[in-house]
């Protein structure tokens, strides 16, 4: 691998291209008219605009992408994360132009990306799945009949969704009967596909991930992450490890992660997620992401090793560097989203000009942005601005520190979520850990009529 | 500990903030003129002039510091490096005004700054020093009978000295009896103290030295730094742990530190200074320092441990909290120090004002500075605009983040040293670690001849 193309924009481009320079690989940006003057696109060694700045007409156009490859050389594709990361065809299309995706094959992103399949590949592995239809459910008749074995309150899916989009919980069959029409129709419109599923829903969840890395012959998994803090489905809030489950549970999900990586063959790194019964400590897989996770520093603060660069060797064809002993957690990592929304106004993104920028830094404090002085952040894209990483020897620590690097964080001209943190790691239910995946946004209600 | 002054300016005042907040520990700032809207001035929760921008007249003026800590609460005074933070006047001072000094005491501060005591110290603990003069040597004549013994070339140093000031390397009797006199009264002159002993001279040396912490009864050491990139006796580069020395030579002198730390009863975090003979692998103690040294974040990145933090605990009263097992090291770390300094003319100091400032950020990348946008760099206190500190799992890996990391490094308006390191990563002594006390300054000088 010479020249790598990140096919990416905003803060995990400029991640991407740091890792390819630390190894020697050049790069080459690819950016939208509104990118054109931002930090992914100088810090690349070529940048090429690839279209409007509409994602559809430009991140998301995969031969616009794959031309810019071919004009500056590039033989290789970092897809980033979002945008076109999980997209099948994307890989295919890159293989077939003889670059280098650096990702698992079409094939695989395929599989895992197809929830009924991936739920397949994890029975396959003796992992265990939330109870739920082993495919999807014909109608709504079959739903109902179906939600009687897996029991109530039940979520009904759709097969092709992601990010939280065409999922209801409902608890009885009247409610699924009316519901399932419906869904199946966004799901249609959303996704290009109509197919349903149902899965038990778990009242007390959290939402524990397990970070692996394969070469498709070996794997080894890089502890897990706990991601229960979500607004809208959406993760806030991030942590490596988990400190919500036992050592048991741990070492029984990274092993159920590592089988169903070897089962799957899966090459490169890759993020199991499970949900965990806080009531039981069960724990079911629920879905294999096939690509970098925008919360993979907390993972790296704790092991120390650099997922990206790994993702580029493996995808070069080298073998894994590690073995399972090799892989040595130390201490505690938090992760902050900060996003340019306004959480005063529910949330609202605030796009807009920014003027001061005044980034966290110092002692165990890493801040991975594309944020820059006197910048603009475009309306086009999601609003994450910059995440704050901080780690500390323990959890408490780095609670501490954190709250000094978020007081530290400040942008002028644009409301921002930083200050949001700073009240949320005073609540107790935070420093205590004893939170599931519905506290955030109960809080954040909460929180809305205390004020 | 309630409410901490730091008693300092510039990155170091920062670092020392950030670690007092991350205890909960509420901040004063003292600052001069010239720093009245700095970083650490606006950091702190509450900021005091003590006076005019010449340090003489603020940040070494020991009374309006202290006037300054009684008028805000203050409880317990940081020195940081340089400044007052070597004076055991200063100590005693702050004892006595019923503060806790951050640092060892008084008696303590004396004996290890009194480089002739230190050795004594360092005997009585079995640790090895250089072959030298016990103690001052009355005048010249004096000298030369002394020098028989120790062996030239010689070393004709002041005893109150530091920084490299009042340092002579003489190769013979006569060479030494010219510079006896000359070296005593500019000793007399800087120092208030005209004592000077004698040293043998290593000609392939190596300074290496050894962190510790102490709390006045037992003592861990935390490995050791390389630091012999030096520019007129200045260090440039530091890194942790030493690549030049094998693992019985660290072994040996971690303990021989460790020794000497419960010897003198050491409490807070110090520095052990030592001399390693290149050719030989042989290593003596030079001496001690009392405070926190610039380089300390090399140690931090390896070892997870917060040195500064750790000096406010012990200051508290606190035992240590570590036993020697419990310090392990992981990877490697790199800092350079990037100073408002024109390399192409001969380190010229260049203060002025700052216009656009770019850190290097990202992962396994810490910037500690007290740089801001559109600032000014004032003429009057050392030339230290930034470390850039960076992390590998091993050397090479450290070394080739340390590339990007200083590639992004960028400040308009004045000349800086960043762009020198880049120049210096590409070499191959230093690549291989081959390199020794002089080697810096004879690189500097070729360089200049091919340039």
């Amino acid at each position: 691998m010479r020249r790598l193309l990140v096919a990416n924009r905003g803060e995990i481009a400029v991640r991407i291209i740091r890792a390819a320079r630390d190894l020697g690989i050049s790069t080459v940006a690819v950016h939208s008219e509104a990118d054109a003057d931002a930090l992914h696109t100088r810090l690349a060694d070529v940048a090429v605009g690839i279209g409007p700045s509409a994602a559809s007409k430009s991140y998301l156009v995969a031969d616009a992408i794959l031309a810019a490859a071919k004009d500056t050389g590039a033989d290789a594709v970092h897809p980033g994360y979002g945008f076109l990361s999980e997209r099948a065809s994307f890989a295919a299309a890159v293989a077939d132009a003889g670059l280098t995706f650096v990702g698992p094959d079409a094939a695989t992103i395929e599989r895992m990306g197809d929830k009924v399949a991936a739920r397949e590949v994890a029975r396959a592995a003796g992992v265990p799945t939330v109870p739920g239809t082993p495919g999807g459910v014909a109608d709504a008749d079959g739903a109902v009949a179906a939600a009687d074995d897996v029991g109530y309150p039940v979520m009904l899916k759709a097969a092709a969704g992601g990010g939280g989009r065409g999922i209801r919980v409902v608890d009885d069959a009247e409610a699924l009967r009316t519901a399932f029409g419906q869904a199946s129709n966004e799901a249609l419109k959303a996704f290009g596909d109509g197919t349903m599923y149902l899965e038990r829903f778990v009242t007390r969840a959290r939402h524990v991930e397990v970070q692996v890395l394969g070469d498709g012959t070996d794997a080894v998994h890089l502890f897990e992450r706990e991601c229960s803090l979500q607004r809208r489905r959406q993760k806030v809030v991030e942590e490596a490890v988990s400190p919500g489950i036992s050592a048991q549970t741990r070492d029984a999900m990274t092993a159920a992660a590592v089988s169903l990586c070897r089962e799957a063959g899966y090459r490169s790194a890759g993020t199991v997620e499970f949900l965990v019964d806080d009531e039981t400590g069960e724990f079911f897989f629920i879905e294999m992401n096939t690509r970098i996770q925008v919360e993979h520093p907390t993972t790296e603060l704790v092991t120390g090793v650099d997922l990206v660069a790994e993702q580029l060797r493996i995808a070069a064809g080298e073998p894994l560097r590690f073995a399972q002993d090799d892989i040595v957690r130390r201490g505690h990592a938090l992760e902050f989203r900060v996003c340019a929304e306004d959480p005063e106004k529910d949330f609202l993104p605030s796009p807009g000009n920014v003027g001061r920028v005044t980034l966290p830094s110092g002692p165990w404090v890493r801040c991975d942005t594309w944020l820059e002085p006197d910048g603009k952040v475009p309306p086009y894209y999601d609003s994450l601005l910059a995440k704050v990483i901080v780690w500390g020897s323990d959890r408490t620590e780095a609670i501490a520190r954190s709250r000094r690097a978020l007081a530290e964080f400040s942008v002028s001209g644009i409301p921002t979520t930083a200050g949001l943190f700073a009240e949320l790691l005073d609540q107790d239910w935070f420093a205590s850990a004893d939170f599931h995946t519905g506290t955030l946004e109960q809080w954040l209600a909460t929180r809305g009529e205390n004020a």
